[in-house]
């Protein structure tokens, strides 16, 4: 990407004003939203409303023509419909606007006369060096620069994860899990139309942004799927991105993704074929997603592929061995020491097996054995990441100060999965994921977390 | 299964008075917890607790051996260790105690000498004709009886789906994941080690329990499995069955369940199968199996398998359509009264593309106009069930009235799925999930409630 392009998408994200084309008083309109979206986000730059008539708009001065703004201006937000999008990108041309937000449709998706109007549109863009988002999105935010632009008013909790989604909804739901899950976003885009912006320029951007650590991705459709998933792989060496594609079950998409000739065979095998050949990890569900993304975001990562689990009921750990046997990740047997080290731990009456994964039955409700069980699965060489299980009872404490203790010591990533209510560990989630152990409610999702750190941390190993 | 034995599972699920063998007041204990799990549960019969030493324990009268109890006893809970427990189950034999609950582990689950136990105590319960559940299980509850009987006190919200759980963890999981999705519970049961009541006795007894309406199966191993799912099968001719089993990539477990004696083939060819050889629901996780037990458990069935979705963004009914593709469910295409219906309900400014799905685009956040639309695409004789997409805005209400009036008008299920946090829409999902319209919160689980609808309700005019 070349550095003027790249300088304009920053300038995207990180606007030192906005003006905010067809801006109304009237709440049910766009234009209304989004330039509430950007002063209910708490945007400290100068913010233009512009509108023919109105004087004064949420408590700013309106001005009637995009002429008339007094300063310079970095994003032209255009509120106005798909004719007058047009005009409005040509007069950001002319006065140098250099990115813009374009949320109405009405181009290509809608037919012959759409796609005409989207190609002028374009081609606008392309003459005067516009960055332009869309057409027909929901615009981006960025919780680092408190700028958002969405006709969905927002404020959000900030993070390292920034997502790219295809679709506007599908990005929403994925905003919304992310909160659930007390996971912080970074940055965020709903590409639309994708007239001058390609979602390969968000990743290359994204892929260079200091304040980015872990890149979530949502597919709708594969045209110019397989230069995507390339450029995503380039981009997977140094930073981690994961892939959730809709359509699955059109096996003939993956036949064009994988070039493999046959439309026979699965869905999920094409999709292995396209982890395998370009190294991005690639999961099958928004829940999967933002589970991968969260622990990618707030775990470090494992030096190889040993997983350690420990449990007080044997059956969560199963979801976990799919996982395992699915991806060749081994649950390395204990060593002799590791073994001596667990009955310490656990005092008058160890349980009869002990293995890995490790069933500590009731002995473990107490926090502080659990806690030394957990110290001595992760002082196993073995070992290269644990998750803990732990069931939410009435009578005893989540083992929460001992997880962060044990990661600490050990320096080896612990994830949570507590079998409980989110209600009802809400506490312990903020206390874990603030200090880099992930919290899940789920052996799927936990296995989606422990996949994820695998793939990016301990492929070297494992493959050895 | 015979009458004597049904009724033995009947006084399990409700009995009149109880007997907690090895009750104790040390709070870490199992057999303290199981005492608190009754009393706390609210249990309204007779509790008499056990111990050689004690005179009191929460309040209540302690007897000193099992045979000092004054009353009929209908169940024992037995919180004794392994070897206790086979003299204990010897005496409640001897004392025409027909049901007992067996908590501790230490048997087959640990080597050999575990089994011999194990052989002596299902030869006890088999001479004596008890109903033994486990042992080495969680136990069981049923919150229509407020009786609760595991180590993990609880008291939870009632409702029409009962689940059986080989694994208690999962088990946990699946009712932690149940009270997250505001789903109430009838029954529950972690099956154990399965010595005298299989899982098929349980399917057997729920099959006939009129405060069940549904029942979710969470399965680990295969042995007798193929089985296990014929049995399920007869039962989902009349009431819905859902089974999640894990093991989900050990493709030759279903080998052996649909005998096609060759390994190949993904694990997901092989549940299919399963599905068509026997008719029985198969989901893969607990967020699905919740998410279908919850559509079985509250919506009514549809007549057929054609479905509608109302949305005002695209992307989320992409992961539908993979589940309609998958399945062979259409998405009619919509008659054109219908298509008059709808522009006339949307008033001044109907998108450009009116079909199924149907995006309203913006015009669809007022929730009248929502409504109206809803009941449009209702109308259509092609269409039997209908999603309804609609996402969280700081400025619009949720359209949550007017769907269950839709509902009501048009007597066919309709589901919801709001693009929102769970928080956001608590309120919302008690009004629509009391009124039955379930309601959720990502593509996926949505995805799998239409198609257990469909499974279970629109069968024959898919097939046809």
């Amino acid at each position: 990407m070349d550095k003027e392009k790249l300088q304009a998408m920053h300038r995207l994200f990180n606007p030192r004003s906005v003006v905010v084309v067809g801006a109304t008083d009237s709440p049910g309109r766009v234009g209304y939203n989004l330039l509430e979206s950007v002063l209910y986000g708490g945007f400290k730059g100068q913010v233009y409303p512009v509108h023919p008539r109105l004087t004064t708009l949420q408590g700013l001065k309106v001005y009637p023509t995009l002429e008339e703004v007094p300063g310079p201006v970095d994003v032209a937000v255009v509120a106005v419909n798909q004719f007058a999008t047009v005009d409005t990108i040509a007069q950001c041309g002319r006065l140098g606007i250099k990115a813009a937000i374009c949320v109405a449709g009405g181009y290509r998706e809608t037919g012959d006369d759409g796609l005409r109007l989207e190609e002028r549109l374009v081609s606008l863009a392309r003459d005067y060096g516009i960055a332009l988002v869309g057409p027909n999105t929901l615009g981006l935010f960025n919780t680092g620069a408190d700028f958002y632009s969405t006709f969905y008013p927002l404020r959000l909790p900030k993070g390292r994860v920034s997502f790219v989604s295809q679709s506007g909804g599908i990005g929403l739901t994925l905003m919304h899990k992310a909160a659930d899950e007390g996971l912080g976003i970074n940055k965020w885009v709903g590409v639309g139309n994708r007239s001058t912006l390609e979602i390969s320029d968000y990743l290359a951007y994204l892929a260079q942004d200091n304040e980015t650590d872990v890149i979530g991705i949502f597919l709708e459709g594969t045209e110019q799927a397989r230069d995507l998933v390339q450029a995503a792989a380039r981009i997977a060496k140094s930073k981690p991105v994961v892939i959730y594609k809709a359509g699955r079950f059109a096996a003939n998409d993956y036949v064009a993704l994988t070039h493999t000739g046959t439309a026979a065979g699965s869905y999920r095998m094409y999709r292995d074929i396209l982890m395998d050949q370009f190294g991005v990890l690639m999961v099958d569900s928004v829940a999967e997603l933002v589970a991968a993304c969260k622990a990618l975001s707030i775990s470090t990562l494992p030096a190889g592929g040993g997983l350690g689990v420990v449990t007080h009921t044997a059956g969560p750990s199963i979801a976990l061995l799919d996982v395992a046997a699915r991806q060749g990740i081994s649950l390395p047997a204990l060593q002799p020491a590791t073994i001596n080290s667990i009955k310490d731990a656990m005092g008058q009456n160890p349980p009869v097996v002990l293995k890995n994964p490790l069933d500590t039955v009731g002995v473990g409700f107490e926090a502080g054995i659990y806690g030394r069980v957990v110290n001595a699965m992760l002082d196993d060489p073995g070992i290269d990441l644990l998750v803990a299980i732990y069931c939410l009872h009435k009578n005893w404490r989540f083992p929460s100060a001992e997880l962060l203790a044990a990661q600490q010591r050990s320096g080896k990533p612990v994830l949570a999965y507590y079998v409980s209510t989110w209600e009802a560990c809400r506490e312990e989630r903020q206390l874990l994921q603030s200090a880099g152990v992930p919290l899940y409610t789920s052996p799927e999702e936990a296995a989606a977390a422990v996949s994820a750190l695998i793939h990016y941390g301990g492929r070297e190993k494992h493959a050895g």
